[in-house]
């Protein structure tokens, strides 16, 4: 269970230069449910993968509007990604009031990013253990970002984040190319696909998946249940033959083999319900 | 009793990015005596089990008023869900004061996620060590939320939480489909036999379990003993055979097994009274 | 003597869901002489045994007036309790100094508890070492409360908490459902046979119990001695036989056994003088 | 040398329910040379065993005035019972300044050990190493008080602490009962013979002792040097035959043997002077 | 995995008056991808290599515009060189809003540097973990420096930080004595011809580097990858014979040897995507 | 090297009711070069060994005026020292400002006591590891007292601290009763001769020994060299034979060995020059 | 690796009454390149080594002026060194603004030490790793200070400090007493030559060191690099045979034996270029 002395403080190198809290941290975003963005010159389309407690209970959130023009989708802790999405929501009311333009998208990331820097230079708190998705259009364009735990953030034209996004990211990018020009459409299409290929032999319906989009003239939403569904049917996105997956997961398994696999070896089993991650929850 | 050196600061990530501590606390609430909610479209019914600490004290209140339209239902540290039901009451109050209309219960419900969350990522604090059933009515319609010690937060049709709750959980989810439009003595039923399903062979009697209904024209109330008792025994809820019992724990000490099992075995004994939950005293 | 890593830090869960610190803090109760407490439907009576330090010395006290309508006997850290009881009279002297009118035993029951509660949750406070049985009478009418380190309290028909208690509940519960319709003279006599089985063989004299009451037309005061040693000769409550007490004794040994004894026999021997707790001195 | 883990840190409670940082800091006082009192219904007399550090210096003073109604007599930690001495001194002077009247024995005591009690329970800091015998008179007579470093205090007859303080108790407990109503000399003359006890085999001179007295009409004040000479000599105060001496100290060797000689065993030795204890330097 | 109880802290010394921590955090540069800088009398030009997370982002930023007169090129963590580089940026504001004048790059480099050692003299904070190459032009002429995470800066005529900086620094040196009166043109032509030092057997592309110029008549900023590529094709920059390479890349595996080497062999592997240094994520 | 758990924090105590880390500040004072005070009805004379670093440097000054009336002499850490001789350089500029009369020697030492009792009970302090002999003149005559890092002071006749001080103050002893009476230059003379008796085997110089005198119509200040060599050669102040000294030492010696000279075996050595105390430096 | 429990905390007291993480940090100033200093009635040279980390930077400055009067040398931490030369430069700014005239060279030497010491006190700082030669001039004529990171100064003829500064001090020695009447040019010859005994078998460039001066009508200036060249040129300084540099060498190994070497093999290899201390880097 020891691995070094270097890890369980945030505000500790190790002799390589590595802060190992803050690449935990980064794990955390592995462990959720898989969430998905893709960006035309016009439009954003988020997409994640629901996992319902139990029959009992609506599925956690994991995707927020943020304002008109931005929403997010997370994975990983749900309780940092809801505290770190009102803190945007208030940084857009006070930038719209104060401006009276809509804050750009660019500019909440680096703020978003900054905030979560500052958690991995003090001793008495943690990096947040959330990844976000940020989708976006403002006077330059439809943007997607990714905020990472370290106080990074990436612009992507496409991108998946958590459990099993390898095999999204396998489609994303055999395809990306065409992602720019696509139609609004085209591009939830993709999504949808792409969430269907982190499920692993699930077949997708659309209550396990939810999608957003946000483009010109038409302001961040979720799509509802039914209107995914018609598209789901529409497009005829069946799972694809299982021979697939395997080998889609192979990768991850390997890059993530060292880390991820040994972690979950050597962290003591809790007491997750239905195989969810526990922190999930 | 070792298990690894990032689980005793609530601030340290795992290798495998989880948060111990908050994994630990979410625990306490599996020690705490069960709380069951149910909803339909216009009433919310809360019930749970009340273990006197003897014959001779009252037992531990663990549903509480929070305002006309909410109340809540608490099972883990006793002590942790008053001091956050008093910051319910208040906040209830200060937002009726100001706006002149009840504070809609979902919005109540983030706030106290916040609160939590904030517990989870400072060095000198602790998780909450409670889980909370929050039934409300609002102008959106009747609404059951379960807030985690984790910051989370989930709506339910019907949840139950604490010590056996799977035999609950079990029975909830055979019948949730037509809690929706049930009648508000049909859901007091169905959170009565919830109720007995817990009680592992002891005979359902009002003096064990407490009741309350919130809905519409109904402010929330705790019902009365006497009432409680009429209605076992208008329904003839009398405990059903024993062998579903063994079956209805099983999967729960296979869940909680890995957890939950071992823990009591690694930590030491405690000097408990009658096999209560030595922090629910 | 090195139990587990989870006991040692208030604010740390154990993976259990336990926090073994607040426990052991439960444990200081039960190490100081014992207090008991009964109530009718019009006077509530306290009663405590008194282990002076030396012939030299009056005894320590372990009674206090709170208020006219209010009092209370602890058992623990003396200390932690004088200072408790301290902000329990302040806090009645400025609510009727604001209201007019006397602070409800209730509510300051909870204040009580949420003062203590705090001390569960900060990593540089230790939870407090003491147990308060809390008397008071007011319009809601007479009430007996105990206030436990955990920062939960509990309303009671009579209970006995400290060293030996346990024989005083056997005799209590045995008796309990004629407390309240007694007169105040037989819940006196009460008082002082359970305070008599926690002796263990010595002899009841007014020298070593401290009786108060609180009724109807009866302000919270401590009966004198001579006052105590006349109801003493007067309910002619000697020694019972001896056989009762090694069997009452039993239970508790075989309830603590598991912590309590282990713990004694764990903890190095502290420099105690004539056998009292040490911290009570 | 390892005793337990719950021992270095004064705000963690042991598995049964002690605080042994608190206890520890008991054991200074122990370590201090003995202090004396006596208390009649007009007069309280402190004495003292004054050990200069060589025949250079003048001895360390261990009697405080505080008030003209009020001295203390101190053991343990020097320097900590000065800094508290202090504090009682400006206490005193706000409230007569404030009321125009001393300031009540009880009270000034009480604050004293609040004062106490904060030091137990902040991780911070440390309890108070030192012992304090306060002496004073008021509107309810004299009153002889200890203060001990766990923040209890208790009302005395007479009572001796500090280094084989046993024998001076012994002394006291067989002549407390005329001391109520012994003359003001009388009391000096006991307080002379209870400091001879605790000298093993060594003679009683004036230079070895400190007396003070206050009563009616006689306010706080130490007596000089030949004056208790006179009185050592007029009382024929010689040693009494060694024969007792080995006897009283018996006791208090059994009864601190288990802590006070293995401790001593324990404790590393120190670069100590002239065998007085180090921390009293 | 130990190695020494003094490099956990970075306010303890060890025995041969080293700060390890700082020297750890040193070790982060590094692992960043390289940085290059050249100076001339007129001009100074940075450049970097961009690692793409993958096909589907944009590159991470590695060079940032300050002020017209300065810019910066990070290598190691690139939260913590941004937060940095918004640092410098609003000291320029404030000076010029003040001054009316440019702030003078050595004074903004002193500021820098002190911000930085501040990190480490406190305990509970961290050294940051990246080298900053700032390039500026001012009264004094163009200048270069290169800011350390100990709190130091160095002027330099040309400098290369980062992973395989050593190839760079080699032909820097190669060529150092004719950078002083190089043409603009020139000095890009160096830098790319450094930059590909770097790559270890990869083609130079646009696509992989970043380019930016300050100089007389010019103001900081980034060269556009088409007149990049452009720039390319018209020096021929294609691959040296490999044979160079490992001879180059040689010495820095010597050097860095004990300490980068082991490094890497003794932090346990964590998972990170395509080889890149997790922290730059 | 492991000694104890309850001796690396200041405000942990030991079972026995020990601060170690007091007691361990209080060997720092051992460790500095003899410092050494006598006093007589009229005058007090201070004086010091001084250990130049080199023949290149001045010596350390050992010996601060503080005021007119006041001066002090110190062994042990001389930036302590330094520091706690400008706290009373102000304490007597503030108190004669306000009072326009000197500050009475007494009440300056116990001020200077309290300061470092401070030192002694906060978790984030360490003790002052200096020792200082404060000679003053007031009302009251002439005084020398000796403030330990403990936050203890003492009056003496004479004494004598810093390393192989147990010679002198043997010498002290043997003459000490005619102090009181003695010309200030009999005074002077003993405290030369007090000087050499520390030097083991070498010769006294006025290079060595700093000797300073405050009395009646004589502010304090320190002697010129040539008027010390003149005392030295007029008192013929040689060595005396060499049988005293091993003699001398050997109580030192035994006294100091179970702590000083196994503590110097345990301490793992520093890089000390020329023998010094490092920390002297 | 191991050494003792007391080092690795500046407020933890040794059992024998050492800081050692002073001592420690003491160490950091033998790792920086050699400093040395001299001094006549009317002049102060300063002189130090310089090491360029590599051709291609300006070497790193390591002689600061801090007003016309004063300037300082400094070896170890460069960081450190900078931070404080900043904080004399504002404090004889803030003199000489108020009392118009220039701040006293001693009176900033204590102030200096003053704040060093502050670092040796409070277990959230380190103390500074730094050592000054501070040089200057005022009413009372020329002056040579070094400020120790223990919080000590020492005034000195002449001094060195920094790696090798051993041959260094031997031949000042050797010369000291010539200094005070030495003319300007001797000194700086004298220094020249105490640098070129710390290079061991390097040929005396005036590319590797730097020189300042002060002196009566000549304001603090560093010589500029071609008049150093002419003055090695014109007083024919070429290396001394070779056959004293191992002598002079061995001292300084053989003294600073126990701790230097030792440490230098305890504590584990850092990533150093060019065999630099990597801390100056």
């Amino acid at each position: 269970m020891f691995r070094n002395q270097y890890d369980t403080d945030v505000t500790t190198w190790s002799p390589a230069g590595r802060l190992f809290q803050v690449e935990y941290a980064m794990e955390a975003v592995k462990q959720g449910s898989a969430a998905i963005g893709l960006r035309s010159k016009t439009h954003v389309v988020l997409a994640c993968v629901n996992k319902a407690q139990s029959e009992l209970s609506s599925h956690q959130r994991k995707i927020f509007k943020v304002d008109d023009h931005i929403g997010v989708a997370i994975a990983g802790l749900t309780a940092d990604g809801r505290v770190l999405s009102r803190y945007m929501r208030s940084e857009c009311i006070n930038y719209s009031f104060t401006y009276e333009s809509p804050l750009p998208v660019g500019r909440l990331v680096v703020q978003l990013a900054d905030k979560a820097q500052v958690c991995t230079q003090r001793s008495w708190k943690r990096p947040y253990g959330v990844g976000l998705l940020v989708a976006g259009l403002d006077e330059s364009g439809a943007h997607l970002y990714y905020n990472c735990p370290s106080g990074n953030y990436f612009e992507y034209q496409a991108f998946a984040i958590g459990s099993r996004s390898q095999a999204a990211k396998t489609y994303l990018e055999r395809r990306f190319e065409s992602f720019n020009d696509s139609s609004r459409d085209d591009l939830v299409k993709d999504a949808l696909i792409a969430v269907r290929e982190t499920l692993q032999g699930e077949t997708l319906k659309s209550s396990i998946c939810t999608v957003a989009v946000v483009g010109i003239n038409e302001p961040f939403h979720i799509l509802d249940q039914d209107a995914v569904q018609k598209l789901i049917d529409a497009f005829e996105i069946v799972k694809e033959p299982a021979s697939e997956a395997p080998a889609a997961a192979e990768p991850e398994g390997g890059a993530g083999g060292a880390g991820g696999d040994d972690d979950a070896a050597q962290d003591p089993p809790a007491a997750a319900d239905e195989g969810a991650a526990p922190m999930e929850i």
